[in-house]
């Protein structure tokens, strides 16, 4: 079974290297200067759909008009997986757009170059059953577990709801830490590492990444909101201490 | 020579243990219910007057009237020294309140059980000169040295200006985090994974050091209100790219 990668960005590059343990991979950018690893065979657009399962690696924002210029290059027959940080957003456009004659899997795993440059055992995937046989459903399911993922199963709406309290928030935080200009210091605490090091993973993500899940997933203003009323909540809590204060 | 641990409360308990290793430690707490560890052995309030340094731990709130109290108790050439998270304004009391025939050296141990669970080795203390000879102060560094900890000379001004923008900005996040109620999820990221552990190391510490590291340590306020800007600036970029689609 051939496996084809379509976008080589930072993303694509990592997740083919990983998929070429268990398939052969071939993989497409439309830009020539992407970086492509020995493991992946660079191949023409067209030749990409000659694959069994075509795996979309574009950003969020771009689905719309990348589904609209492949539906009618993709054959019958071939599984396509999307592997967006959102689950609600392109599955509902990959089932409104791609022809019926094509089956579709919602992925999203949860790692890339940075959280999987040990390896990706033991991280999480996220698949959601969109449209396709159950039988070769349960044979993704099962070859994502032979990759030592941890496979969740989940729909698009309550992967959506639970990733803007998850991936959302900590993109978000280290965003907005990336903002100060935070710095290292000889008096780091290791809490203050960790932050640190968060700001350091979320922000090696592209930008594009960043405001898509937030636009995208519709949870995250729920999300933010929250966020903003806690930060207020606490610093009342510390006006209301030094006010007491002066009091005394 | 003996060292006094005035305060047994979380830190005194486990700052105590780590000093018992190198000196006999006694200590002594207001609350008999404080746990006191085997390690030091438990005395009267008059017995800690008779140690030759006096190590306070208590909240740096408490600072002033605790320094009131002690200070027709303690002995001409005893060193005091305090643990406070913040330097600049414990250390000016302690200049102004203390007998001039006592020793008075600021410190900060940047760690606690929690981030010293498995030993100190490594970790910082701040030291600030307030007023000792240069060779009891010279002794101390080489006392801190000897215990593997990364000892790091400041003026109290410096360590509040570095220390705001490092523990005092990840207590403030780890606290707002907290009041959001965030729950570790099968599909938490390594980033959040970290996210979850801050969280849970800052507010393993008393709520009260938290508001204390906000209020005594006058640099917060402009960590707090560049924290707040970075916010609004980053969830103004997310508006703008929302409604650029809307437009789209």
């Amino acid at each position: 079974m051939t496996v084809g990668i379509y976008g080589l960005g930072r993303f694509g590059a990592f997740w083919g290297d990983q998929l070429s343990r268990f398939f052969t991979v071939k993989g497409y950018s439309r830009s020539e200067k992407r970086f492509c690893p020995k493991t992946i065979e660079r191949v023409t657009e067209d030749e990409i759909f000659n694959c069994d399962v075509i795996i979309i690696c574009v950003a969020i924002s771009a689905m719309e008009n990348f589904l609209r210029n492949i539906k009618d290059k993709v054959k019958p027959g071939t599984l396509i997986m999307d592997t967006c940080s959102v689950k609600v957003y392109p599955v509902n456009l990959m089932l409104e757009i791609l022809p019926e004659y094509v089956d579709i899997l919602g992925t999203h795993p949860m790692f890339g170059p940075d959280s999987g440059k040990n390896g990706v055992a033991g991280l999480p995937i996220v698949v959601s059953k969109a449209r396709l046989s159950d039988s070769l459903y349960k044979k993704w399911i099962e070859a994502f577990n032979n990759m030592n993922l941890s496979v969740i199963e989940m729909s698009p709406d309550e992967h959506d709801k639970e990733a803007a309290y998850t991936q959302g928030i900590t993109h978000f935080i280290g965003r907005t830490l990336s903002d100060m200009n935070l710095k290292s210091s000889t008096i780091s605490t290791t809490g203050y590492i960790s932050l640190l090091e968060i700001i350091k993973q979320t922000c090696n993500d592209e930008y594009q990444l960043f405001l898509d899940l937030q636009k995208y997933n519709s949870y995250t203003s729920i999300m933010r909101n929250d966020l903003k009323n806690s930060l207020h909540k606490v610093l009342k809590v510390i006006e209301a201490k030094i006010t007491e204060g002066d009091n005394a």
